[in-house]
């Protein structure tokens, strides 16, 4: 793995490393880490790998790793810079025949969503894009409930992600996750909507197999001279006619990073939340709750399969991250030797949900501006 | 008081019994618990009541009642009747000279709540409506919060009634609870949304103080046959900027009765919810998230006089439902006395509210069939 | 209903009262509410009473109403002075005729637990004590499923009571309710011990149906001056082999009143907890955790008879107090009537229970001081 | 690191290794992953081993590893064998000049432990043991609260260990990890109170720096046939006054995981459960209860530092693992380069803490045995 962005000080950066590193299948031999070569020799320095291959750009990055014998160079890159920067970067390292691993939003334009997903069927290359909340056993158990008809009709969805931390204009404080959140130039047209309403929206359309057809939203920015969304509120309708909402917050005082999600169908009700990952709830419509957990009893193979430790030990936010990068580790070995991964492990987020993601914040932020009830997606 | 409604097999009548009941300050002197005679008789029967007064009907009630002596006549007539019937005897109660309280809705028509509105102040006499949930010590303690500027300046409000209970077409099994509520002509234009609903909004407005000044609702009958909503997704903007989101829903299969309510403000966020009404969460932006129990340290005067109990002997719905009848017996009593009752106590909910009520089942049903996305209220 | 006890400023006489008045079967007709005459006259004008049956003195109020004809006297006298205040009160009403409802623990001794267990048969009058928490509808539900089978064979019972207020000496700082439970002239040899000890030691023996066998017991006064103990911890063995704990405290600082227990049998394991008292877990061997709701879906008779309103309506402690007395009441009702109440309203602690829980207050003490390593009970 | 045992189908070889490759300080390169050198020949194959360092035993590999030159050896033994093969292999890597992170319990014996003792402090090398509890945050936020003061004096430590996963007798059904820990020529001569009752010790002693100084213990077997216990209810006096109970089980039926501890001191009580181990409960005496979370607000150094996410991004049990790790391997790294660790790193349990775990479970299987009340540790 090379990574691209990443360098001293970056949050998600280091949780890909962690996530990459969890399970002995990935080892991280080169990088880019920042636009700045002086930052980025030295954050290289830091993760203890072999001065020549600490890079000043992805460019040199991607042109000098391509000219090693196959077996020395890196097999995939890892893209963790501000949404602007995924594109460039993605582009030229599918164009080289690397595979991408990819933060989200994809990118910055829908345009560049589309070109990506182009070049992606074109190199057939394989695209992992960390939409890292679907990694928990326990929403992979929630899909698979869904999927064998356990809840029966989805009649409704409720699916939330409050935050609070952009609740003060804390990006003219010199926090950089802030700045660059809440900055046009590297976040896109979306704030709120673009950081955590597409995660949001990504496990709502994950666990339930629905595809959002049309939106109302209530889009808001309420932090005076802030220059993106930081809230968001907004009707949903699937198709086949299940109904939802989805609202999504940053100024949530007092939240930490609640995404949780509600799910009824004609025979119950399924409640999860990232911030109690271990236990999904089931309400049924004519027997009593069941807390269904990580590890524990018969579950579902998509649950087992991504479940490290026994239960009662708790998984956290690591581990479903490090499920991507397993499965897209598993996945990319098989095809190395000729192989075919076992169908539970080709359980990743992918460049066509990277493009979805795309398209719910070209189509929120429109909805948010309309004068018409719904827009349609 | 005299009784209107709640005979034998009713739900909602013996819960205003007991609540009269709890503080010893209300005696059930008369009734007239059903339309047919018979069934009156025996429930009147079932509560010990003396046989002479017991009613065939809620007008022989009023106006044998009214014969009385002062001291020996009932002071007050609950209505506990189908919304559809909640208006002639409250009319009729306040043209002769008897103060009410009423379930709600308040009615049945917006007309009929006019009416009672202007009856109400023309009489002069007390009208309590039984929006109950508000008669929660850590609801008063939100409302005080908020009142005293706790929490800063209200952003965002998400208020969520979730039920199950009519997740199946129940209403066709004998089931009286849900034979009238989703018949028009019992429970008027709305199904969940007035029975609930208007429970959601009222809590909303109650402990923030602000008003809905217009909405955006998808209103759906998820079963099929059914007449009315069984479930409403809404969009609020609040008087003042704030902005919400209030779902009820009849469908939400494995739900019981969770009300809940959740208020961020620039300081800090609150979340209270029914089913486990004695802790008020307060999650602060720049201190640990506090949980404020009924009964325990400083609390304010509000929940304060409110509670009945030491702190760790939950108090439930009862005790809240009979917060109104002891406060409208208080107002009652120091007004028979010619005396004014403590300020803590004028705190029931009123006609006004009611009318409130009926306005927002007008809107939402009418936002839920416009195709304008913003409807005021 | 006639009550000893429960004047201006005391805590468990408003609850017996509210508890009594809930369901409208018992009145409250006369009283001795205060050892001082000049309170109870005050305290009884506070409730409505008719002045001729506020009376200066327990004795005064038993001689008094046994004179007025049957169908005009009290039916029953209800006892909620502090400990030491039992066993007069009680003897008497026994003596002439009357039915008790007596507050826990029974009395200040065993000599005269046994003096009123023995007056109680010889008499063969009603007597309820007020170990209120077993009148939970979850508690009746568990016990049902201890009986019934459903967790197999228990094997460990851990029961705790946690309460915080007499972190501090506040017995010096003029609090009642603190004074007198300290104080071993009104309170007898045991402080937590006697006070909440017995209420855990009674739930665990009520739920389970086993009786403790023997115990070896940790007693500590914690608060320098204080006269009782205020903690203990317990190790408990049962007829038939099963082990336990048993811990009480009254210096557990933060704690409220959190009575729970957890059951374990070679099926499932059970946990209720008094401050969530409407949600019955349980842990099943192999399949996921339950959480069985009062009110909700179907539960054994005994819970369900105990249960006033619709799931997702708190239930709380009133309530579970008030099931000692509606049960006390049916059973009263029914012997008058010459009738046999319904088996399951003959559900609430009785003298029996008094004497246990005397007994359970002595053994508990005694093996605090003594150096061998169990004490039998 | 090279690793002894943890080969295929065991459980504790992979939390090892993957605690180790978290933070990407750690490169597994050796190990005898089985006394069957053809199992460990294919589980090094699986880890992707150079095949020159997959060693058929201990012995192979610390005399095959020391021959290597100092810059390509292995830096430190990793020892995940059942108890009774912990003592040679620890006994011999560091008379090889190795520095070692055991599991825990220490090793098999009272002998043993106090060999390896005198030993670790004769070569001065690194020893780690693995009570990987202590690695949460919030468990070191706790410690760090009560050694500040912050809660008082203690009086009541509540720890609790309860499992269920022998509620049966699984070690009959070829299931392995049941059937080495009842196996007394591997275990000891403890069973839950050895695997995990030490855990609750270790916990207990290290958040309040109180030194156990005297038990009473009631320790079982339920299980027929079973050799080891299997569930056991200890009081504890610690030095200093302060009192507690500790009760750890493996009959729990259907409990997972739910190690413990709640610390009442004389301003307020602390709870921490694993299971939801990034809240810390903190319940004032005077002011309302507070949920402290890993990552969110001001805390204190120790939890900071061994936090690696931001708040509401759950921390589970592999993070809290790999603590240990990581700051073993700091500390060691410091010394190779001839410097000091920061000392908030200088924080993972050590051979002492193993002597006192063995010690816990010499005492406290005597006192279950003895019919003296005490028995002093």
């Amino acid at each position: 793995m090379g990574m691209v962005g990443g360098g001293r000080g970056a949050f998600i950066g280091a949780v890909h490393r962690m996530a990459a590193a969890l399970d002995g299948e990935i080892e991280l031999v080169c990088g880019a880490f920042s636009s700045n070569p002086e930052k980025s020799r030295l954050s290289g320095e830091d993760l203890c790998l072999d001065p020549k291959r600490i890079y000043g750009s992805y460019k040199e990055m991607i042109q000098k790793e391509k000219r090693l014998p196959e077996n020395k160079r890196m097999d995939f890159v890892a893209i963790v810079t501000p949404n602007h920067m995924h594109y460039p970067p993605a582009k030229m390292a599918l164009e080289n025949g690397f595979h991408v691993v990819c933060d989200k939003p994809l990118c910055f334009t829908m345009k560049e969503a589309l070109a990506l997903e182009k070049l992606v069927e074109e190199t057939g290359l394989l695209f992992a894009l960390t939409h890292n909340y679907t990694g928990y056993p326990m929403v992979k158990q929630a899909r698979a409930m869904v999927k064998n008809g356990d809840i029966g009709e989805i009649r409704k969805i409720v699916v939330e992600y409050p935050q609070g931390w952009l609740t003060n204009k804390v990006e003219d404080t010199g926090y950089k996750q802030a700045e660059w959140r809440t900055d046009p130039t590297k976040s896109g047209i979306a704030g709120a909507m673009g950081d955590i309403g597409t995660h949001a929206e990504n496990l709502a359309e994950y666990i339930t197999g629905l595809k959002i057809s049309e939106m109302c939203a209530d889009i808001s920015t309420f932090v005076p001279g802030r220059l993106l969304d930081d809230d968001g509120n907004v009707l949903l309708h699937f198709e086949g006619g299940a109904k939802g909402i989805l609202h999504a917050s940053q100024i949530s005082a007092g939240e930490e990073n609640d995404l949780n999600i509600r799910i009824y169908g004609t025979k119950a009700g399924l409640k999860w939340s990232q911030m109690e990952p271990n236990s999904l709830i089931v309400k049924w419509l004519d027997k009593p709750t069941e807390v269904i957990r990580t590890g524990v009893g018969k579950l579902y193979p998509a649950a087992t399969a991504h479940t490290r430790i026994p239960g009662g030990h708790p998984e956290g936010y690591l581990e479903a991250f490090a499920n991507i990068y397993r499965n897209f580790a598993i996945c990319l070995r098989a095809r190395l030797d000729g192989k075919q991964a076992d169908a539970v492990y080709h359980d990743y987020p992918t460049v066509r949900d990277g493009v979805r993601g795309m398209k719910f914040i070209e189509k929120v932020i429109a909805s948010g501006k309309s004068k018409a009830k719904w827009v349609s997606m």
